[in-house]
């Protein structure tokens, strides 16, 4: 997740401005979102005014052990505490509000959202004992605020969390679009298409930049209406109408469960939620009337008993194979409440993001192993834009620049190739890094400077306490083990009193292996041994004494490289 | 990787023999190979006959911390060593022939195996010393072995490697057939199509039992030739002219490495072959005219300094984003020999392993970032037989039982369906687990025991001595880091004489967290002064009560849990 900062520089070389020009751009300076999955938050500065557009978390990477999540560093909007005039987000994924707890206590802002939007950022606020501390303001499709000197238009949007909104930010400069995470759905489950008419009015007057979301540039066409898996489940019923349906899917894909619930009203089947976090959205959003349950099809998992398995289905969360979710839990029988029977139909309703495919595998497997069907073919359709929507907002913008926003680096280097094709100028096109300062003028656009973000990682309750050194012990740890050896040397002389013992963990199974044990205590007492007729009386060089030649004769004999610790007392 | 010994018995109760019947069966005996990637070897029983087909490895799975390897647990072959008559590899493909070295060491067996596949299994014999202390027999299509009451046909196949072949075993029972890992390529690059007629005419005689390859059994249609992908390099070649081409590809595809050789000839560049695994493939191929590279066509490393760009080619390991391979190394800059720069065209000849992709992402992101073009579509074909060529092999050889082989569970089932859908009875299509015992006669299968099937974990030098308390430490040090407690105690009065002093590794930042550790002296002081108050003396007592209170505290204090380790030491 570091940044690369000297990338930013070079690729932005050829639109710089000349010297001569006087007039101040707008900033744009990503914190987060940019190279990696999640983790999105922009600020936007002109003058004395910062906005920021989103708040998300990223979950760990593969190599960052122990930790629990991965929040963004902020010490940019610290530091210019005075000009942040409040926080404005897209829609309610952890990706763009589960910082908001963690850094609504570094730095308070007023937050501006669509309902939904508000409801869940809510739900986390009350979490974190912050609902009292923090201003929200619940803001309509077409409304505008005003925050310093930018107004800030909400857009309607489509995507795969309802209540989504695009943003047009009208500053000194000219009017940035930011599309937020969308599709183009022009038949939504809930609400209306995204407002194409408007985006078209936005181009119309003159777009300065437009910041579109990346994620499915590499494929090409039309993404899928949600209506679409509607369809499929209809057919699924139909087809499994003798079987317990289970079904996975996104906690926070709010239409999704409104078709499973449609599905099962039909089929005359009551529908149990569960899975913590599913059971959190699907509550906001029915209070928030983003979602319509008839009577008396919501029961509680505790009456599934009651029903025949025909006229159950079972909405839960883990469709990523996620270790402790339900699906999870239920396909390993380590769930308290269900078990499979062979005969239940269990639908994934999801694809596998990118580093879950093994988990969900293996849960698949397990779920076949106790006789249930597994289906997860054309059960999914993305929330994100393909190539042919994406030029769509192009052609209805026609912005002066593109600035590719949410993806790797991989997708941000094909959505400008996407938009050079759109007709927007090689020069006007900027492909950027998290921490970049990117100025932008209605005739230029250049990296000017570099802040601080990289991620910031919580483990537990700590936020940051956990860098680069602590992570390469894990991995070491985890790799090879560790071998302790105590010895008590006598004060002055450093003569052996007691010890060498040896304690391991994760090295080597010790019953098997008392014999290299006693081998590992002969090289000790050696080295120690070696540093008396040396003269070495300082502990630092007993140690390495110990740990080279330990290290040394555990790498011969066993091609291994556990972590020594020497540990010496005195008497 | 665990054995659910269970199910494979429920799964086949409904063909058991009467026990009227006294003909004795045929056992087969998978090893490894079923619910799992990797590691195929499977026994094949009759009276005082064993013969073993394969003998592979698996990769560790990712909860196998630090293990390099796994290799099949051979427990039941040296138990009746007097009846293993010898070991019949299918193909070269580390899967397959991966464990033979470390077997080998437990019981030696004499091998037979085609040409290219013997040439691999000499390499790694040779690398563990073991060249003279094994038998090998090179094999032809149609060539037939006996090995004590089995005979064996050697069939001629088509797959991602060269000389592959599937077997004919003709037993007192019937004719086995076993396909091994195989596809249908009518226009293979090297040698012909697999041979059809052969398993027509078995088809004709009578097939006892099918045991087909399950890998892409999920997938419709047919698997396209490997000559597709030589189309696809010539217009890749054809595009690229003017810049230098990496590609990278599995190390053992033979004749994709010779269809990249031909694009080089013919658009005149020359190859550089780089990765150590391949280095040894192609020079055994080589040596053995199962490829043939033009004079003056290889080059080394070294010498690509002497050529433009656009007059090299670099054909690499890594195409799974592997850490250590050649393209992982060029993409993060640390290659000695190879860096990367604006105008490099990528391609990668391969499809991501599930687990894999993560890890190949985050290649592609470095390489693109350093300015190359990295190519990923239309750039591979399957070496695994799809539906209709797996449908095709039953309509050939018309089996009466079907066992389905080489698969996760999902795939084995998917293929148990298939057989059926082929018109092998239902009672006649067996499901089986590693370790299953399947007794095969004319009229019935029945699984009539289990024997160990375990996979053995290899760390370094180390076989087996890393077992599931081993990693499980190994999971806890690299979730939560460890802090030791080192006391040291007064002989008789356990009081305390030095310290506690506190060490942790892999927990916190400790620097930052003086006050944390000065709070858990505090607390390991107090759990000693509870326990001599409570006159204990038991040093296992008073590790518990250390370990406890600090356990406590620090989850209260941090909602984490490092392993904690207890240290007393007496003088």
């Amino acid at each position: 997740m570091k940044v690369n900062t000297k990338r930013g520089e070079s690729d932005n070389r050829h639109f710089s401005r000349k010297k001569s020009e006087k007039t101040p751009g707008v900033k744009i300076i990503p914190l987060g979102g940019l190279d990696q999955i999640g983790m999105n938050i922009t600020a936007i500065e002109y003058g004395d005014t910062i906005i920021v557009i989103d708040c998300g978390l990223a979950f760990p990477e593969e190599d960052m052990l122990g930790i629990d999540l991965v929040i963004p560093d902020v010490t940019y909007l610290k530091d210019n505490a005075d000009k942040v005039k409040g926080l404005v987000v897209t829609h309610g994924h952890e990706d763009h509000i589960g910082a908001i707890p963690y850094i609504e206590k570094e730095i308070n802002m007023p937050i501006y959202a669509t309902n939904l939007t508000i409801g869940l950022i809510d739900n986390k606020l009350r979490e974190h004992n912050l609902l009292n501390n923090v201003k929200r303001k619940v803001v309509s499709y077409g409304q505008t605020i005003n925050l310093g000197c930018f107004r800030i238009e909400f857009i309607r949007s489509n995507h795969s969390i309802a209540d989504s909104a695009g943003l047009a930010i009208y500053t000194p400069v000219g009017i940035l679009v930011h599309t937020g995470d969308f599709k183009v759905d022009f038949t939504p489950v809930f609400g209306e298409t995204i407002d194409l008419q408007r985006y078209a009015e936005l181009g119309k007057k003159g777009v300065l930049a437009l910041m579109a979301d990346s994620t499915n540039v590499e494929r090409p066409g039309f993404t899928p209406s949600e209506k679409k898996v509607g369809r499929t489940f209809d057919m699924l019923f139909a087809e499994h109408r003798n079987n317990r349906l289970i079904i996975a899917t996104f906690a926070s894909n709010v239409d999704r469960v409104q078709q499973i619930i449609n599905s099962a009203h039909k089929y005359e089947r009551k529908v149990v939620i569960e899975g913590r976090s599913m059971v959190n959205v699907i509550n906001t959003a029915s209070e928030l009337g983003f979602i319509q349950i008839p009577d008396n099809t919501l029961i509680e998992i505790d009456q599934i008993k009651n029903y025949p398995d025909e006229q159950i289905v079972l909405i839960t969360t883990g469709s990523q194979g996620e270790n402790m979710a339900a699906l999870s839990r239920i396909a390993a029988n380590i769930h308290n409440r269900v078990s499979i029977k062979p005969g239940d139909t269990v639908i994934l309703s999801s694809s596998p993001i990118p580093g879950n495919e093994k988990a969900i595998n293996k849960v698949i497997n397990e779920l076949e192993m106790k006789g249930a069907e597994v289906i997860f073919q054309d059960t999914h359709v993305s929330g994100h834009a393909c190539q042919e929507e994406l030029k769509l907002i192009y052609a209805l913008t026609k912005p002066q620049f593109a600035i590719p926003v949410h993806g790797e680096y991989r997708h941000l280097k094909r959505h400008a190739e996407l938009a050079m094709e759109m007709g927007v100028e090689k020069d006007h096109v900027v492909v950027m890094s998290n921490g970049n300062v990117l100025e932008l003028s209605d005739k230029s656009a250049k990296v000017t400077g570099n802040v601080t973000a990289q991620g910031i990682l919580v483990d537990g309750l700590g936020v940051g306490d956990v860098g680069n050194i602590v992570l390469r012990d894990r991995q070491h740890l985890s790799q090879n083990g560790l071998i302790i050896v105590v010895v008590t040397l006598e004060k002055h002389s450093n003569m052996l009193v007691a010890g060498p013992d040896i304690v391991s963990r994760g090295f080597v199974y010790v019953r098997e292996s008392e014999n290299l044990m006693e081998e590992c205590r002969d090289v000790v007492e050696d080295a120690l041994t070696g540093c008396l007729e040396k003269n070495t009386a300082d502990w630092g060089k007993i140690k390495t004494a110990i740990k080279d030649d330990l290290g040394e004769f555990l790498w011969k004999r066993t091609k291994r490289n556990p972590m020594i610790l020497p540990i010496i007392t005195e008497v």
